[in-house]
């Protein structure tokens, strides 16, 4: 009975985000040897310094590469956004250890609600580390939602 | 007869650098396409701020990471240090113009004076705009030389 009305609430809280039953988003292995679509620091006296402070780079997979050349990112494509710490000594700001990495998977079947994009966060960028599970897909979309005409990416690559 | 005390120059110039005729470095079409190494900032406060400030990537070809895993970086490998302006608004600092383009080039047999690496920097990222021509190969190694027990490169491979 108890378990019963545990899956209750899940599957009330998957209808209540208008979800399809889960489908966890991948862990983006080895992103790090992907294009780099730009960079940033994100400084002190930036309102958002806490949540968002450091050196941030967004990664596009190939696929995701051509979607940024072409407009239209095709399934598969995968958008990493990296958050790092940094260590200042001697006027140089270094890269410290990562403080999450943020996802979008494309595909439009799997993520019909949310534009045809899955999205996740991995805190530390730890696989295990899953910040959100099928709440990432409000989460997230609610702010990306905005960027409909540019098929919900903020970014764009650089000249 | 003023020609040809011209080309005595240029090959009394090349002699006097240890170097073989000249090679020119290939400017490293599609580096931004490469993993990112690392990446930095160098600030108003770091002591050699006028020639180095800004936001920095190092790039390596598929070779150049294949060489920062095994120790032995192949004929082929490439390496770029990018270096950017960088735009300041409300605490975020953001990627600017290119400032250029340094880029070592593997070739154990061209530049065997230099370590086996051909060294070059492109202004503005320009591959119209090279700063050193033959004189890069000294200019360069003068410095890199120091890393000698880890192939001539001075970065390593993020965790």
């Amino acid at each position: 009975m108890i378990r019963l009305a545990g899956i209750a609430v899940l599957l009330g809280a998957g209808l209540s985000l208008g979800a399809e039953p889960e489908s966890p988003v991948p862990f983006p292995h080895g992103y790090r040897e992907w294009a780099v679509v730009k960079g940033g620091l994100i400084t002190p006296t930036h309102p958002a310094y806490k949540a968002e402070g450091g050196l941030h780079y967004i990664y596009g997979s190939k696929e995701a590469m051509e979607g940024y050349r072409s407009g239209k990112f095709p399934d598969g494509a995968v958008l990493v956004y990296e958050l790092l710490e940094t260590r200042e000594s001697a006027g140089i700001v270094a890269e410290g250890p990562k403080r999450r990495v943020d996802v979008m998977t494309r595909d439009t079947r799997k993520y019909a609600a949310t534009g045809g994009w899955g999205f996740e966060r991995f805190w530390g960028g730890k696989e295990s580390e899953r910040a959100t599970g099928g709440a990432a897909q409000t989460m997230c979309f609610t702010c990306h939602e905005s960027q409909k005409a540019r098929s919900f990416v903020f970014s764009s690559v650089r000249d």
